[in-house]
């Protein structure tokens, strides 16, 4: 059993579980961090252990392109090249190569695309992303998938449905890395029967674990729930879902409350490096003038390092000089609250109380 | 007695002390980290305990603009700001007054002057200085002074010394602060007979401490131990004696042999913010491309928290890309450098074999 499911709330679809990976086991529901260039931004390894952070999430794309998969290898693999030994799971790439990158040309075997650093040309197909992910060594790979924007006409959804889904297939027969596990990408938009077509065939072809992309991209909340609630009850109870690209406190509880098990964003680093702090009650701008003289926590009752030892006056004092160690403390900070919020929310799933649990938060967390 | 001298070296000028300041203990020779905001950039309170630090320099001028001397009150010192509970020296804020600011009118009572970066207009005297200094709570405050440039013919060096020690006469009869130690300045530019002058007079005046004002300015090396060559004799033997703005690795050693105590400066965290390692051997640039691949550590045999967990090629990779914790590794790793080489010479000075190591230290390390 790769996927322990520990305990199940009666009164939604939330679940306790414990995804094993060949650097450990995943307590779920899980945020993960992401260090897209081999770091989740300021953060050492030692930081990660204890903000409480479980995963790293690794971007293939990124990574590509800069240090490149010659220097990965020559570390042998990414855990090494960071010095992190606790799980990685990573990306395919498709996402930014659609996102970021200047596409070439789309083909039945992958995308030509243009660096968007140099211009330098790569081309990444099922086969090259799976390649890449192995020589990351991560101990989760994605298939290679296209991501839909926000909004997509149902001709264009449907298509490129059959294109994700042969391209799955592939990146499956591609897989060959010992002891990775390979989750498959649910996409379909705001298609209802899309989004179940996707679900059962990537079942059909197997996965250990399966995610449900295209969401939050840009959609009104609503219609991420309905792409969730579309695509849930058509994958295997036993295996961990994952919602792409979320970590919106109050919408990972809906999610959960769907079935949801995993979530990766790159929220908690972002807005850090733009002076906010998440707390339980929203998020929190420490640059305001408001805490020139504040000598209370970012947030009081946190026990992160930063709240154990630094005032807001302080921390304010950083970010508004630019001082490295400003953004440094708030990234501890957000990392360490969206780890706690996940621990919290697991021990209301084990203790029963999930769902009020889940109302709470819904009235008190105002952030976004 | 503020200040032991626990062992002198038989060859040259050369002592081993131990300063007591309000917190804490330093042993000396020392060599001292720039927090010029409240933080040695990137760097929190307990990498300064893990990289062998031992005393903080806090800059006067800099802290004065921000976060300004309210918000240092209202925390109750810089100490308690900062979360750094060893001890602090602070400048006067008379270098960058003179270098950084855009100077309105020097008077016999201070300088009126525009902020570097608002324009914002400032008054500091001696007075004021000693004022700043105090709500800092720094454990060692320096007299406010006239940095000289270099050159500067004698007739401006001349009339310079005299403001500097009527300056020096007033900072201490300011300074109030509970056990706080009180540092003069020697200046004199590359005059003999000015330097002797100024030593003699503070000594008149009577300090904790004397520091070596004007050198690293610019000057040939030479004369930059002819100027301290030109101090020392005058300076009380039972005193700790400071060179300011001094942080190469050799003209350190040349100025110990010299008698000289305590060091300063901006190098180890500016270089590392560049890409540059300081190593035994001199400095590296770990940006550079032939590191690409390497797996060796940034320096051989270091035993800092950087050359433990990562490869050159990692912090290679993280400069190259811009991650901010590419700096913060290499600032933890050259600010353990320089504690270390201070640890080193320490101890040739306790075993007696300092001179030879000098000799070493000058021919195996060639960075400035």
């Amino acid at each position: 059993m790769i996927f322990d499911i520990l305990c199940e709330d009666p009164k939604t679809s939330a679940r306790l579980g414990r995804l094993a990976t060949p650097h450990g086991a995943v307590d779920t529901p899980v945020f993960m961090d992401v260090g897209t260039l081999g770091s989740v931004k300021s953060l050492e390894p030692r930081d990660l252990v204890e903000t409480g952070a479980q995963v790293v999430l690794g971007n293939t794309y990124h990574l590509m392109l800069r240090p490149g998969k010659d220097v990965i290898a020559a570390a042998g693999g990414l855990h090494r090249f960071m010095g992190w030994d606790g799980p990685i799971l990573t990306d395919s790439g498709g996402f930014q190569v659609f996102s970021l990158a200047k596409m070439r040309k789309i083909t039945e075997d992958g995308c030509r695309f243009n660096s968007h650093l140099d211009g330098h040309e790569f081309f990444l197909g099922p086969e090259e992303s799976m390649e890449m992910q192995r020589i990351i060594g991560s101990d989760i790979a994605m298939v290679f998938d296209e991501c839909l924007p926000y909004p997509c006409d149902r001709d264009r959804a449907e298509k490129s449905v059959g294109q994700t889904l042969r391209w799955a297939a592939r990146s499956k027969a591609a897989a060959h890395a010992d002891g990775q596990l390979v989750f498959g990408i649910v996409q379909g938009g705001v298609y209802d029967d899309l989004r179940r077509h996707c679900a059962e065939e990537l079942v059909k072809i197997g996965f250990d674990g399966y995610a449900i992309g295209g969401v939050s991209v840009g959609e009104p909340e609503e219609l991420m729930y309905k792409a969730v609630d579309a695509s849930v009850p058509h994958l295997p109870a036993d295996r961990p879902r994952y919602v792409m690209g979320l970590g919106v406190m109050r919408q990972m509880a809906e999610c959960v409350a769907r079935g949801v098990d995993m979530f990766d964003c790159v929220i908690p680093t972002r807005i850090a490096r733009h002076g906010t702090a998440i707390t339980r009650k929203g998020n929190v701008a420490i640059k305001a003038a408001k805490w020139i003289y504040d000598q209370g926590p970012v947030e009081e009752g946190c026990e992160c390092y930063c709240c154990r030892n630094f005032s807001r006056s302080y921390v304010r004092h950083l970010l508004a000089c630019g001082e490295i160690l400003g953004l440094r403390l708030l990234t501890i900070h957000n990392v360490f609250a969206l780890n706690r919020f996940m621990k919290d929310m697991r021990s209301a799933i084990a203790g029963g109380y999930f769902f009020e649990w889940k109302e709470q938060i819904k009235k008190e967390t105002t952030n976004d």
